[in-house]
């Protein structure tokens, strides 16, 4: 007979329904941003004269008192209590007498999970924006050592171009400043006050919702409040932002487990971040990467949860919508560590530069410097030059040589249009230098892109 | 320096590192599988020479005592140790001393996983089973005192036919037994022993297999030890299992919600199974079955989650596989707990007969019985009775009066070749009373039915 | 050995493969992009000096003579062309000879994928804002004409307070209009060029990348090739959106789908939007919604499968990444046709404005009324306020009169505090009037709310 | 005016609907399943008197008509016909007038639905499962003939142990059998003829269920009619089961695309399954494993879609169920042809067995052999065996000499127990070949398992 909606209910809730109903379990992770909502309420009711200073008075002490309890885990979370926030308002009237009992007057609980949780979501961005800066900050540093040294860029996990390692660090450096973009815009869109729409439809208290939106930080009061006690847009963004970011995040864990295979030895993780194997003493295990890899899968997982419970609910709020706090929160979580740990093991494993570009001097890499050649030198049309350069490389297949260093008498004999001065068109190093269009490999236009993200997280843009 | 595999690294595995790897938290609750694992592996070295008579009792007594330690509480779980097969060992080493260290022998710990999360899933299997028969018996028990309650059948949410709420039950009857069979049927292809697998390529010592999957109930001992280690396909089917389970639920669930609303009012959830509103003191929630619905999207995405990161991954054991183990056993949960309470609303609920059948009187339907007169008694094909009968319709929907009660002066209207013992063919009860084909609603078939679901759960199979 | 890459091949493809492999049938939807793509880039080709005055003009004659024979339907689609760009390639060589072959210069098909895909998903963003648009103003019109008729306010599918049906069908304006704002926002970050990447390390000829974005209505170039030739980011984001999109669509369609019920009878669909039943012939089905509600299944599916394909990939291109395509095809038309056939059914529905106005009458949806006059008038904090309220509700479910219609009577024997001025309040009119908060449901502020989004379309904003 | 429903409706269906709405443009592909229903169905309507039997054979005749117009192409799909159903009825009434319209006499489309897309998929089930085991029969062949290949056994990427590729083939053989065993058990769960069940409550003309399931190859009749139209459990069975398959076969197309890489070169695709690029002629590209790894998301993503549609469905038939037959259409035909060239991809690969082997000499795969000699020979246990292991490799980096390959003297120093004889268990093929546990990879042992998995192609189970 507890419960603070039970008056006209005739026998309590079961054990079981508070096992299965309960939320006060989870959601108690946001008491910080329940008990400034309720700071907030409270000071409007105070402003509008629904409550008295005095009362104001009592309210915050005892809101502070109860955040004092909770911070130091003197307070006792009881899944009776059903919720956080029933939780914490019976807590202060056990501490301020019926005072406590004014604090919900003109809102709702929708209004509280609705401004509890949409104020989680917002803050968890712009703290994964400032992680994801400081992951970019830290292969900017390993990419600037590394303008120079030469990797196979590949198609198809097959040798294509040699490229240098601070570019292709640079491709996950776009990345991820994307993956900011969406977490930064997201934030803007949905920086929203819920909080005024009462259960549904608005209240006939004289609330001043400008009021409380300005005081919790919110950019504006939200338009109708049917929408805003079921909207969980909010949610599904960053569910799909951290999809998308932990795909990215995905890629550069494949690459760096195949790199730390023997077959390519391009990075060794640090010890820090690697573990053995409890049979096979010899094993060196890139666990981070792997486990990174396979949380993608987890991140998806959430985001289809939440997209399946939205999916054909009538408005407007339906306890469905429970749902949507665990995935978010393990969703967030999981962004948070990998995050850190990823930059952890950039900033420490050793790059093998040698590897790297002993590796590109197979798979003839300058066949297409020899096509551009084709084009450029003796005037003949792409396609034609494609297939003369097919050629060149069987020929290089059956002599067993790259054609980066392959004899000029024999390119002579494919083709009698080629030109001594080929020679230097095949040098790797030459190659990847060649390419020098705007966003392209050439150190000389690496530099300048990873210049750009410097600047970028220094505060510009 | 403390890790088991540290042999040869030379800086220990960082504090992030354990808190990012370590799968201890929540793999101890394979406590019981792990302990029972580790006894059938000793006996089995012991009768294979490869420890002593006294060696195995100092294990058994070791493994039985953390078994104590565990259940009692007193065992404490260190993230540093990584996993539960580590922490026990550990703990079986300290308590024992180097007898501990043999254990290991011809076994390693992808063995253990393997061996441990699938008995896991298959005990899983089969305690779901039982909770399944259990829900049916209490939907047997509801069908069973209403085989002769009219309530509308629908397809598109339209009145269609009069059917009996008993056969209306009786359709989730068929799911729940379906989704038995899935789990069965996946226990039975699963239940097969991982142990002797070692770390991917089986080992030369001269371990009996087939000894440790008797002891350890399982059918036969995997073919390819490669495979073993690294198939988790026994955790997608549990997770597809449940999820198809849980789409039945939601469907229930999604009756059951509206059936509780005021435009239906079918059923009454009881007190105990329902919640209040904190600022509408009239409402009456139905937040178990919208719990329900709304839990079919997590288990979904668990589905999604680990179909994701199962995909690409090269043999044999990657660590991405860790990310099994969350997702499986909160979908377990969710189904245990789902099935109870899903029973205990059902048998609580109280059904509203009265207005269920008062529904049928509205949306004429017995317009198919009347298409049905024409074709039997008048001999008219199928498809002009059918366009005869929709101007029937359409005169009632006219005269605001429902087919099963229009007077019979409009029919002949309609068409001259309808009689007067039209009428009878037009009672609601006469309608459902009709359907006497196998499977069909008629009350004699309903009760056919509910007694084939009473052997089956009998015992039958 | 007609391939375009077949210089080294000894055997050429096999019939299954170009089957298998070939993107042609589906790709081909991107013909135009691909040939303005291709004009652009020629056009600067000439201009930086690549290709001759004479080369240039024989170009784009050629590329319009391919552009008119496939809009003509003269083109021949070949399954041994592979894809679009080699089609097109093919047949402009063969109408103007080796000129065409020079058209390949400096660029790579991993261009072209790029370009013509991004710009095909980007156009798409801007029409399905004009569609959103377009629905939205459907649905104003529809809610100007009910900004005063009552409907109950629900949450939990239950009865909760009277509010207006404008001011339900704004909650669904809000979505849309948020909506629109994500795919605004995913054309402003994605609108950057490709074009110039090459195979994924840029080019060594001197391109003009600046000079093809701006042709190409390109707000910049992008920064680093290797990322951008494996970029997908805007392919997720607009079947993100989409997904979101139709997961509000499930819920209007949720909703017209029960409101179609006998039992809600709220509206009722056009006789040119709903089906009949081939058994059934009283049958009016809401197959609009239903399948509205269904797609969204479909959508969801194809951002899982993107997502999925995604996860894990090593850089740069691979051949995985052609999935990409169908399932953004798929997204789209199903959102286009969604959304024209929605804002139809809207326009050409009936809202049984009457039947909305008695279910009001149901559910003593004036208990928060109560309440809130217990709290103003007399004094009395929420809860206990919320307690009486229980009782009074009680009371009338004993009476079987509404809360609305209740005596005076019996509320003073519930509470001595309470007055006969409460009888004003109890009126379900008044009760929907009250609610003047911002964001409320009263008509007042229901109508400023359509002001708001009438001013919104008309472009304000 | 035309639909066949349409007598009780004012306006006709718009033409917007019919695009919408239709299914006929995919559903065709039933044509086989509905016309052998109606037959079957005719057939029993007259043994039971309802159809005469010149009636039936009217119906017998026009329908084996309408099948062979189907064949030949002559056939009017038009979309006005809505579905394929209505498309056969029509024209089946075209041909032999009347007695047409006495054909639907006791079903539904709900019945037709249920019974054509039912056999379809069971009919596919079969046809996968003969499929998967040819695959099985080439793979089996390539197996044979490397049974003493060595390669190097991996996990996390890394060498592990040695093991022989067939060992390696072998896991895949027992995934496909996993997966033909689930295609074969859901095929037996489903086997049950929905005929009969008309709309969803049965019908009073006096049917032989029994009849029509014997005549289509049913097992048995369904038990409740309701439950049997709104029933897709066989649709979620096929794409989970397809999604699995699919999964396995991305682990083995990751292993393919990893190993046709410069860095692994164990295996060279045939140029009749590879492709080129256009802008680098030496690229021999792995498209059909890449292809084939993608296309597990495509079919993820139909599993995600239909288990979506179905969540939340009210009993029985809804609209949203159209939405199963496209995505299970769709993964059916992936799966077809990724069977189909996979085994074409692995019956024309060449696997260079030198370069797997010489491969096994890095990474002291024989140091779980140290380890197991030091237990074994020196009695130490199995714990501090691996440390000393450990030990050892640390010494074999040192000296950058394989554990294979390092002189006695180095072992010595390490541990005084080690004596001479270690020396034979250090090599690679010993490695292998001593393990010779069930499921082990000795080439004695994987002889066996291919042994096996031969005499189950040859139809044992």
């Amino acid at each position: 007979m507890d419960k603070m909606w039970s008056g006209r209910f005739s026998a309590g809730a079961s054990n079981l329904l508070d096992q299965f109903n309960a939320s006060i379990m989870y959601d108690r992770k946001l008491y910080r941003e329940d008990i400034e909502g309720s700071l907030a309420h409270a000071s409007m009711l105070a402003k509008q004269g629904i409550l008295t200073t005095e009362e104001l008075r009592e309210i915050v002490d005892g809101l502070n008192q109860v955040r004092n309890e909770i911070e130091s885990g003197e307070f006792e979370w009881k899944i009776s209590d059903e919720d956080l926030h029933m939780g914490i308002e019976k807590r202060l009237t056990a501490i301020i007498g019926d005072t406590g009992k004014k604090l919900h007057t003109a809102r709702s609980r929708n209004d509280q999970v609705a401004v509890d949780f949409r104020r989680y979501v917002l803050r968890k961005n712009l703290e994964i924006v400032d992680a994801l800066k400081l992951l970019m900050n830290e292969v900017v540093v390993v990419a600037d050592l590394h303008t120079e040294t030469l990797i196979p860029g590949m198609t198809h996990l097959q040798h294509a171009q040699p490229i240098n390692f601070a570019f292709h660090l640079g491709a996950y450096l776009s990345m991820f400043k994307r993956d900011i973009a969406r977490f930064e815009d997201s934030y803007k869109r949905n920086n929203i006050s819920p909080l005024g729409c009462a259960a549904l439809a608005g209240t006939p208290h004289n609330v001043d919702r400008e009021m409380t939106a300005d005081i919790l930080g919110f950019d504006s009061v939200s338009v109708n409040c049917l929408d805003t006690v079921s909207d969980r847009d909010f949610a599904l963004e960053i569910l799909f932002n951290i999809s998308t970011m932990m795909m990215h995040i995905s890629r550069l864990s494949e690459e760096l487990v195949m790199w730390s295979s023997y077959e390519f030895g391009f990075v060794e993780l640090s010890d820090e971040y690697s573990t053995g194997s409890s049979i096979m003493p010899q094993k060196k295990n890139p666990d981070v990467p792997e486990l990174l890899r396979g949380k993608t899968g987890r991140v998806y997982g959430s985001l289809m949860g939440l997209l399946t419970v939205m999916k054909g609910l009538p408005l407007a709020y339906n306890k469905d919508t429970q749902e949507d706090k665990e995935g978010v929160f393990d969703a967030v979580e999981t962004a948070e560590i990998s995050l850190e740990i990823l930059k952890e093991a950039i900033k420490t494993m050793e790059v093998k530069a040698k590897n790297m570009e002993s590796a590109c001097a197979i798979g003839h890499l300058s066949a297409t410097d020899l096509a551009d050649y084709l084009v450029e030198k003796c005037a003949i049309p792409f396609r034609e030059a494609h297939f003369i350069t097919g050629r060149a490389v069987a020929k290089g297949e059956e002599l067993n040589v790259d054609l980066s260093k392959m004899e000029y008498k024999y390119l002579k004999e494919i083709d009698e249009r080629i030109n001594e001065d080929v020679m230097e068109f095949l040098g790797l190093r030459h190659s990847m230098n060649a390419r020098t269009s705007e966003g392209g490999t050439a150190s000389i236009r690496t530099k300048e892109q990873l210049e750009y993200f410097k600047k970028y997280l220094q505060g510009a843009k």
